[in-house]
């Protein structure tokens, strides 16, 4: 088992090849683009659906909404390029926020952030496993199961650490980018050499009328184009120095990609007419209309459903990073801020890989469903981000600080239009989840942070007087026993060494049950006292702890028992089945019903470990 | 928490009343002859699903059938009735078949039994959901979560203790014999004042040829009306003394009305020719014919709901009891022998309820899919515990013998060709599952045996020089710390007051993290040393354990060190999320580990008890 992990995970790494894991631009763009790269394969198909309903005459909107959709992404992109520079140990909306607008936003903005994670990664996904099923139909019916598949394959690269991820993810990336270009500039070609098509001619009959309405559903839907942009912001520190500066320019050559690919996809399936059957997306009808139905187009296909699956990666990336903050600021379980024998937020990512999980199983891994989840959150994140960022300005004063602010100010502004929109126009359908859940992690935060300052506040030295080191008394033991054994006088001998006030307990169940016991201790109990307490009512627990409690009270010392409990430890798991169940129960009773039965001081366990 | 289980199972009885808890007879029947006398529920129902398919040729064979069925009953009902006198502490087949046959063939018994009792739990509760559905056919889609909700139900019931289950559960058996034999009545003065139905009417077309396979298919499916008839020889003590010879009545008794009622039922359905649709039982359409649809319709079929509910109690009294007598026998876990606050076997209860419900949910609620499971166990067992019975007779040559020892060789020889008979005819239809699973159960059950054996052996004080109790030094002590805090000073006092010899560790992360704790230790620790253990990759639990190992190994005083670990108990279950991962991991490593890095003397927990 051992073995089998230590293989797929790979041997632990010091702590010193930290600074050593960066990445250069070639792979930091690999490893941060993909969900950005790949949102066109949802978003375009969201769009398709939402004007496909009004036919014809509502798939006419297409182009308009692409162009408008790009036009917030490059107010995005150019107030995200302000912000690396700005915060060169990492900027994601979780600082900016917190930094600039202080902690409770800061927490707002994280909380959606950890919602989209999750999101992104189950939305790429089960997205990429669609792509995939529009080229091989029969595999339609298996979409959770091969959805998870993946989810296990990219769980298992990532606890590897992020350069071997990196180099992984690289080649379907580019692999990607490569084969999606040559098509679209197939079909720019083909394009030019034949006339445009007619949706009148294609498109099915419109089942509603076309309205504003039914417009800025499609747009809010498509919007989800935007998604992914922000991740290198939260990632600078993994980039080989000159951070910043590589930061932007990988930026910058994501943008313009990423507006190619979206632009250019919905462009050709407007100007050919293309529409989908209901078992297709759209971008796959789409590549079938250019390239055929042929080895290409499935080259094609695959490429997409690679891009989409390493676009999973991002969460990977991202989540556990951003819950190791809020550990380490005491928001969220310390272990979340524990990096792993390879280097990476084992923990994290484990419960990354969880949720996503869940949500696949959830929404039985159909993509449409999990949309309406998705926008609220990373446009919220946006808004918070780039206003934050105008705050900075404002306070800092640097060279051109107005420009820089104006800047940040359209950027949030063009979101927070978005995010009405997306709220609004998506709310029935599954915004309200996310509505919910944001107030949920943020109570959640701040009850972890209380306890943890609270446990501090009870664990404290600072005002401590040094009598509470004062030496205390060999403490009084008490030995309960089950009959007498080698594993018994063990326990005893132990007892004899650490105090010379041991008492023997034996509950009586079965009555006349004492008196062979009392007869075996004569002769094994080295002179220590044996007490029977009967139990008329057959539980071993209670009648101990009230003996425990009457001890302690009449003992007179102040102090409490120690309980020694000798405990099997067998060879095999299955044998657990077969002991310590009473030993246990005890433990788990002088632990925790201390309301009723008070404290112990030590509960000593003396492993007897079984042969095979 | 506590109060309600408290408030639904009742409050503790002490072991003194358990002779007391004993059963009068006409509580005994209503005790033990659920099961039997509710069979006709899914018997008739199986014959007539299996006759149905030859259509009206094939429902012709009902009575032959039923009338070979009864045949079997007289044999097996006075089979037992020679058992209860000759085992009036309990005579069920395990014990019957582990005196005669030896404790192998015993063993088979007990797997058969134990399978056979989690069926009849499952099949009664799923026939019973189907009769009531029969009547109110909206609740079919409901079955599986009515069977549950049943089966919580007389979960329940049964862990108050035997005697209120025997209260609870006789008003529905008396009313069921009632409100069902006086609608037998009813059907014969309706049939004497009728002329006779022909099945040539009423049947459905024929789907398959009449043939002797055909009816011997429906005729063993059928036997499934004998299955509860052995419930009185397990609990022949549960009776009032004279316990044998109220057992045998009760038995008597008891089978007078299972053949009244199978052949009754069975007769005027032929004699009427009634046919049941897809959603309804054969049973209740014959009600439904006699009495019209009507409220003393739904009285009858209330009535068969519940007595197929309490049937499942029989399992609840047989199940724990015979898994007590395999564990206290050494072939079951120890803690199936434990007798509860209440009296009764609560953890085989338990155990009985988690299997019931599991069948219930795989096989969707459905009887029909459940019953070809069913008989190959019974009819196994009743053949062992007869073939045992014969053995008994020629060994003890009391009075008679000769004559007893062939009653009982008939019930043998009349329970192995039925038993051939269902292996054969229902061994694709799921019976091999049964085949399968008793080899399984033998070899878990020798397993087990094998094991307490042999951690007996290993801890037994027979031959044992007194020099195993001669005493120990003083313990070496480690106490592992995170930092410096009022919980580790609390701590580090206890160690000091068990030992001289103690030390301190603190396992680095983060280069430079020690400068800090070793000043605070120059004020806190008591004088004991304080040891700091480099983690160059991180782990906690690693390089402590290669410490210890060494730390051991250079002492030469041949003991091992005990290590002592402080526990933060929290006041609410959800901070345990928030504490103790390391101190969990490195107990278990500690324990389990042992292999790489040899044993622990001791591991000691000092809770320390979190404010709220």
């Amino acid at each position: 088992m051992h073995t089998l992990l230590g293989l797929l995970i790979g041997p632990p790494l010091p702590t010193q090849r930290l600074a050593s894991e960066r990445l250069n631009k070639i792979r930091a763009l690999a490893a941060f683009s993909p969900d950005a790269l790949s949102s066109i394969a949802y978003a375009n198909q969201e769009i398709f659906l939402g004007l496909a309903i009004a036919g014809a005459a509502g798939l006419a909107y297409s182009l308009p909404i692409g162009l408008a959709i790009v036009g917030i992404l490059v107010a995005v992109a150019i107030s995200y390029a302000q912000t690396l520079p700005a915060y060169p140990t990492g900027g994601g909306s979780y600082t900016v926020a917190s930094a600039n607008l202080g902690r409770r936003i800061g927490l707002l903005a994280a909380s959606c952030l950890l919602i989209d994670y999750v999101l992104t990664a189950a939305v790429s996904l089960t997205a990429g496993v669609a792509a995939i099923a529009s080229a091989f139909p029969a595999l339609w019916p298996y979409r959770v199961t091969l959805s998870l598949a993946f989810l296990v394959l990219i769980t298992l690269a990532n606890l590897r650490g992020l350069r071997e991820a990196g180099t992984l993810m690289a080649i379907p990336v580019y692999f990607f980018l490569g084969s999606y270009l040559a098509m679209l500039a197939v079909g720019v070609v083909k394009a030019l050499l034949s006339s445009p098509g007619s949706f009148e001619a294609t498109a099915p009959p419109a089942t509603e009328p076309l309205t504003t309405w039914l417009v800025l559903h499609a747009l809010a839907a498509g919007c989800t184009a935007l998604t992914g942009i922000e991740a290198i912001s939260n990632g600078v520190p993994a980039f080989r120095p000159p951070e910043a500066k590589n930061a932007v320019r990988t930026l910058a050559v994501m943008a313009l990609l990423m507006g190619i690919l979206f632009l250019g996809s919905i462009g050709l399936t407007q100007y050919f007419a293309v529409v989908a059957e209901p078992d297709e997306t759209i971008l796959s009808a789409l590549v079938r209309h250019v390239l055929g139905t042929n080895v290409l187009y499935v080259i094609v296909q695959t490429a997409t459903l690679l891009i989409l699956v390493v676009a999973a990666n991002t969460s990977f990336a991202g989540f556990p990073r951003l819950a190791s903050l809020l550990a380490q600021d005491g928001y969220a379980p310390r272990q979340l801020s524990f990096l792993g024998d390879r280097l990476v937020f084992s923990n994290g990512m484990l419960l990354l890989a969880g949720l996503t999980g869940l949500l696949i199983v959830v929404f039985n891994g159909d993509t449409h469903a999990l949309i309406p989840l998705f926008a609220v959150g990373v446009f919220l994140a946006f808004t918070l981000s780039q206003a934050g960022m105008v705050v900075h300005w404002v306070r800092t004063r640097g060279p051109a600080w107005g420009l820089k602010a104006a800047i940040n100010g359209i950027g949030a502004l063009a979101t927070t239009i978005t995010l009405g929109v997306v709220l609004i126009s998506k709310f029935m359908a599954g915004a309200w989840v996310v509505v919910l859940l944001i107030p949920v992690l943020l109570l959640a935060f701040y009850t972890v942070k209380q306890h943890y300052q609270e446990v501090a506040r009870q664990l404290t030295l600072r005002d401590a007087a040094p009598e509470v080191a004062t030496p205390l008394r060999a403490p009084r033991v008490v030995l309960p026993i089950s009959g007498v054994h080698r594993g018994v006088v063990e326990a005893l001998r132990y007892a004899r060494s650490i105090s010379d006030r041991v008492t023997a307990v034996y509950v009586e169940v079965n009555p006349g049950d004492a008196d062979r016991v009392r007869q075996q201790w004569e002769k094994w109990g080295q002179g220590v006292p044996l007490v029977v307490v009967p139990s008329p009512y057959r539980s071993i627990v209670g009648p101990l702890l009230e003996y425990l409690e009457q001890l302690d009270a009449e003992s007179g010392d102040g102090q409490l028992a120690s309980i020694l409990l000798p405990e099997f430890v067998p060879a095999r798991w299955w044998q657990h089945l077969l002991h310590n169940q009473t030993a246990w129960l005890l433990k788990l009773a002088l632990l925790y019903r201390r309301r009723r039965f008070g404290k112990v001081r030590a509960i000593i366990d003396i492993p007897w470990y079984l042969r095979d």
